[in-house]
């Protein structure tokens, strides 16, 4: 059996999140689909982790072992002949048969984006949050900086991530800023592993500190804000 | 009555073009409904003209008129708050109660957008046409600047208007060039106006020359070549 790593970028507005579900449209279910069509039996496909319903990848990775001699790059070229045009293998390789898409990621790089201005393009609406209220964006620029480092980010995980007993909650953040211009906001954050809703947890936090809603913004803080909208987060990419 | 003038911006992706036709979602429709809600009465809205099904805008220019006394920013507001997202007012001004936004117009530029690379970003392919075959693109480049000028463009009309006797089809060109760059090719031509599907036809035809499959780039091709998908053009303004 080879190994095969793909780099996906997807659309993610019609598609039920990464992980199967039956009878709903999910990107692993179509990467499947294709990939033991290619393969002539069954394939299972693993991702660096699970996209929520509605979330975009520029550079997720995923991996699967085949029997199929195919070349990679041709068997990149098989597969987009064979996916809905929202999801696009950008690259194929062939890895050491040990490797592991989420066991192995060393950090994952994502983006939220916001659009200021008070009409959004059409073009753009599908891929960004439209938020064009008064915000005070230096206070979300402070408190970006302050989620750097190793933290307990209980306070950012989903309601029933919260409920799991006994998995550490700590992760590191290596970077986390806020971009401004041209009428937009773009938040960036990069680290070794995320909760999950944790990036949308951390947006919607960042809108309520920018609203003035947050007095304190030197530390983690006590209350997440509301879950910020699916489709202005971006997975960038993920390293190993 | 007072007159209105609007820009509009919208993804064609998922309309049945322009006009008005029943049971089907057009453009026409989800804007007069919008206007005649905020009126309390039946609004006829105009275009500079029909974009096709699928085809998007920028800077579609329509007109209407209305008794409500409603200043022009408060009604762009209110309509984008009814409007669906992938249809936006850019702009509202009260304008001449004469003005009419097809017999008035002066010119016109149009955009038509070609994805070269082998692979097409799923955030772009609604929005051009992914072409990633073999292209001589200085061929292309050569044809597009022959079109300027005063031509009969009968050769490159929708069949059922080439039909319609005794209009002219002769049109003014004052420009039309190819851009290359960035694995993008854009058709960018401005002109006095335009026959159905001309646009998608031009460059139908400058993908033939770029195949190799016009021998002759010195004068109008004799006959057209396929009319080029509807989701690369975007109607980019009307001057008056």
């Amino acid at each position: 059996m080879r190994r095969i790593k793909l780099q996906l970028a997807y659309d993610g507005s019609s598609f039920h999140g990464w992980q199967v579900q039956p009878g709903l449209p999910t990107i692993q279910g179509v990467i499947e689909k294709v990939v033991s069509e290619i393969e002539g039996a069954p394939v299972d496909v693993a991702a660096s982790g699970r996209t929520d319903a509605g979330v975009h990848a520029i550079g997720q990775v995923a991996a699967f072992s085949i029997g199929n001699p195919i070349p990679a790059a041709n068997l990149r070229r098989a597969m987009n002949r064979l996916l809905p045009p929202a999801v696009r293998v950008v690259s194929a390789e062939e890895v050491a048969a040990d490797f592991h898409p989420r066991f192995d990621a060393k950090a994952k790089t994502y983006e939220y984006r916001i659009v200021r201005e008070e009409v959004c393009s059409p073009f753009e609406w599908p891929f960004v949050h439209h938020y064009p209220y008064p915000l005070e964006e230096e206070r979300m620029e402070h408190l970006a900086r302050v989620l750097e480092g190793e933290h307990d980010f209980t306070v950012f995980a989903a309601a029933d991530e919260s409920d799991a007993e006994g998995r550490s909650k700590v992760r590191t953040v290596f970077s986390s800023s806020v971009e401004r211009g041209g009428g937009r906001l773009v938040y960036r954050v990069r680290g070794s592993g995320f909760l999950k809703h944790m990036v949308r947890n951390i947006v919607g936090t960042l809108i309520e500190a920018g609203r003035g809603n947050l007095e304190e913004l030197s530390a983690l803080p006590a209350k997440s804000g509301p879950t910020a909208p699916a489709k202005g987060l971006f997975l960038i990419g993920v390293e190993y």
